[in-house]
């Protein structure tokens, strides 16, 4: 909002979330988060809103790296096609859905070159460079690089792109045991992500049919949109010696041996966004968690009666006190009247609304209105910075309170395939664990099995002890799979 | 350095700064900077140090893009070949230097996509979407993206690649005046962005036949460089209507009139970083500027004599003094001799090594050591901060200061195209102002014309007041353009 107009005059739209699918593609426009109309099929344009909140993302991801000793490297987005084939397995996997650039100017290349779909092949040749010695591990690398995939899926904004903002962290280890660590520690670095994104989410070791292409196994990391149908947010994947053996990684161990490592990886997208506009938006716009947003406040001075400047300077001391203490705060003076202001910032998700008109002033407070449900409260103006830090904190526990309530009501046991179809959720149900009972879920349930649980302490969606009976075969003694339909 | 092993031991070469293009090669990739055994020519591998560097670079350009207003924005990578073409000029000048994207999967594609080389022709069709009336300008975006070019010269990391680590602004005004007036305060970023970088520069106003393709003129911004050539580090393009009316990009004025918009552009690459490796550097590794260095002390507990704990942790203590205020600290406590660490941090670019042994707690002092002149000075424990402080600061000046003796004791008056030749540095030639005159000197003097000084406030290189003779042509009150070979 660089100019004086308001959103509100601009919307052509009545937002109702009832209708999901609709309400998301006209939200993300109105918040301005993203533009849909480039030319391109499921390229959008970051705008500078949108983008804010995605690097704000970026940053509580970094810093988790940070605290568990990941380097951030950036590798070239192009991929030669020779490197891209060395593993038979992730070709299958991609070979259908890459972006292949075959022309320098005006000259056909010898070797024509993809735009990475996820990074492996572009860097697994040069860990193969990198790593001698056991003292070289673990090597734990990330970057944060936009993907290329050839979706021909119905795309959607931050959901499904052809251009996808992604995160991957690698990692190489001498022993089977390190590599298992460091998929729990991916872990337990999603639940300190999920308190900042105020998005529970629920881990599943996916079906050996669909796990990541190349990899032994992979950890799901799910949650559960309004639209009744789960959303992957990042997997994580131990790939065992797959790649390292197809890259010929190899360290020297302490006892002189050359062996193989073992590796990692661990992803995850702008469909973190996704979620969190899926999740807590309503018709009134996104709701943005305090921790991540562009403006945690907006302080809109109230015009009224005589002293406007006098509002106007009081309003200014509040912005300065509560910036300092660093809290990200926007002043909206624009010369429009305050109901299209709310309106505005209300579309934008700003958690916190503040109003400071003559009569705050008088009764030397300040009025306080939550984004998230709508309350409103005046602070004494002599605890303001108190009373809107506990503010944002209450928001956020909130948020995530509401949202793991949603899921976890949303998780039914079932006795059949049947009782999964057209159901809104997750279903869980016995499973003997073969491949075929598993694909007949999927086929009479038409859904998707998200897997088995994934053990996590802390973790929202948990299991108690009993041992189901296969709903497809009827075998005792089975394993609970968790099973939905799937953006 | 994440192992134990000193990079002074895996170290094979000596690095002699007096030859310049080997010692370059060596020094990037012996200070972790960047890999170049990517198997793509002229794309490389940012590793963790250098790709750190970059990013404080980036931060200090989001920085005085935040303080000047402009919203950062990240627009698709790939580009239909339908809209590349629409601004005839900007096609011929990129149309040898493109890579181009065929196929989508196993499908050819309808219209074939380029990758970027600059991002007018991915955004300017969305600017036209997005401008409607005069609140909607000035539209002031930039953005921080790889862009690509088929480069068939020689490449040198940082200075000539493939991929490239490419900041563009681009602007929108009513007027030209006004597109006049972000011209110029691109050009004091651009003198703010050189204090921080240690970088002094020249502005010239680029010969015609030279200016960007599309552009009505072109702002150039060059640094010396040790080889005795200019680098390009950025340049700033006024397009005054050209690409508004190739994109059809107009807003409704005051009067009601439809008009086209002003545009301007500017940009800078990862060059910065080549530029500081090359100005600073020396026979034992990188120097780096206090400002960006992403360790500004490292810190080295000589652990001698009998009391090694207490060492340890006086040094602790003295870590954690120094970060408590924001400075950015390396404690290098690896089990190897002092002296392979001082070598290590030096090929690093630490600005200040600080050492603690038992003689300096006796004496109740630091041993300090700056990078760039190998200066050595105890200072006082008590005062260390400001002592620390003080030095980093002089640092900075005195990196500055050094670099812009030398740029200004370069610059000489030639009275013909041939006394550029091969002359080491920059020549100031009279020049008519005709072309042909000036491809007869870039010929004879086997340069290229720089351009004639763009003015600036503060700036290192001025002019006096002299109307030269054209050094081809003779003909009298021409003007000064400054040549130089290029890298």
């Amino acid at each position: 909002m660089g100019n004086k107009d308001a959103l509100a005059d601009k919307m052509k739209v009545k937002l109702d979330k009832s209708d999901f699918g609709e309400w998301y593609n006209q939200v993300v426009e109105v918040a301005g988060l993203c533009d849909k109309r480039y030319p391109i099929k499921g390229m959008n344009v970051w705008t500078p809103y949108g983008w804010k909140i995605m690097r704000s993302i970026d940053t509580e991801i970094r810093s988790e790296m940070d605290r568990t000793g990941h380097d951030e490297v950036c590798f070239p987005l192009l991929i030669p096609k020779t490197e891209f084939q060395k593993e038979a397995d992730h070709i299958k996997g991609f070979d259908a859905e890459v972006y292949w650039v075959t022309h320098g100017g005006l000259n056909e290349l010898d070797v024509p070159m993809l735009l990475r779909p996820t990074s492996e092949t572009a860097m697994y040749p040069m860990f193969n460079l990198w790593i001698r010695s056991h003292a070289d591990l673990p090597l734990k690398t990330f970057q944060i690089v936009n993907t290329f995939r050839y979706e021909t899926k119905m795309t959607r904004a931050f959901i499904r792109v052809r251009e996808i903002h992604f995160f991957e962290a690698h990692t190489c280890h001498a022993t089977f045991e390190d590599a298992e660590a460091q998929i729990r520690e991916d872990v337990e670095i999603m639940q300190r992500l999920s308190k900042a994104l105020c998005i529970p989410v629920m881990y599943t070791k996916r079906p050996d049919w669909d796990k990541f292409a190349g990899a032994d196994y992979t950890v799901g990391i799910d949650c559960l949109m309004p639209s009744g149908r789960t959303l992957q947010l990042g997997s994580a994947h131990q790939y065992r010696e797959n790649f390292s053996k197809a890259y010929d990684i190899k360290y020297e161990a302490e006892d002189g041996e050359h062996r193989n490592v073992h590796q990692t990886t661990y992803g995850m997208s702008e469909r973190l966004l996704g979620a969190i506009i899926g999740i807590h938006g309503d018709d009134r716009g996104v709701v943005l968690p305090p921790g991540l947003a562009p403006f945690q406040i907006v302080l809109i001075p109230i015009l009224a009666g005589k002293d406007k400047q006098m509002i106007l300077n009081e309003a200014e001391k509040v912005r300065e006190e509560l910036e300092s203490f660093g809290l990200r705060v926007k002043m909206d003076d624009r010369d429009i009247r305050p109901g299209s202001k709310f309106y505005d910032w209300e579309i934008k998700g700003v958690p916190v609304r503040l109003e400071l008109g003559p009569k705050d002033i008088e009764k030397e407070s300040v009025m306080s209105v939550r984004r998230d449900n709508g309350e409103k409260m005046p602070i004494p103006r002599e605890e303001l910075l108190r009373g809107v830090r506990g503010l944002l904190d209450r928001i956020s526990s909130d948020m995530i309170s509401r949202a793991q309530k949603v899921l976890l009501d949303n998780i039914r046991e079932g006795a059949s395939p049947e009782d999964a179809a057209e159901t809104f959720g997750i279903t869980r149900l016995g499973w003997c664990g073969s491949e075929d009972c598993g694909h007949q879920v999927e086929d009479r349930g038409d859904v998707s099995i998200l897997g088995t649980l994934y053990e996590v302490d802390g973790a929202v969606v948990r299991e108690d002890g009993k041992n189901p009976a296969c709903c497809v075969c009827g075998k005792p003694d089975g394993q609970w799979i968790y099973v939905s339909r799937t953006h």
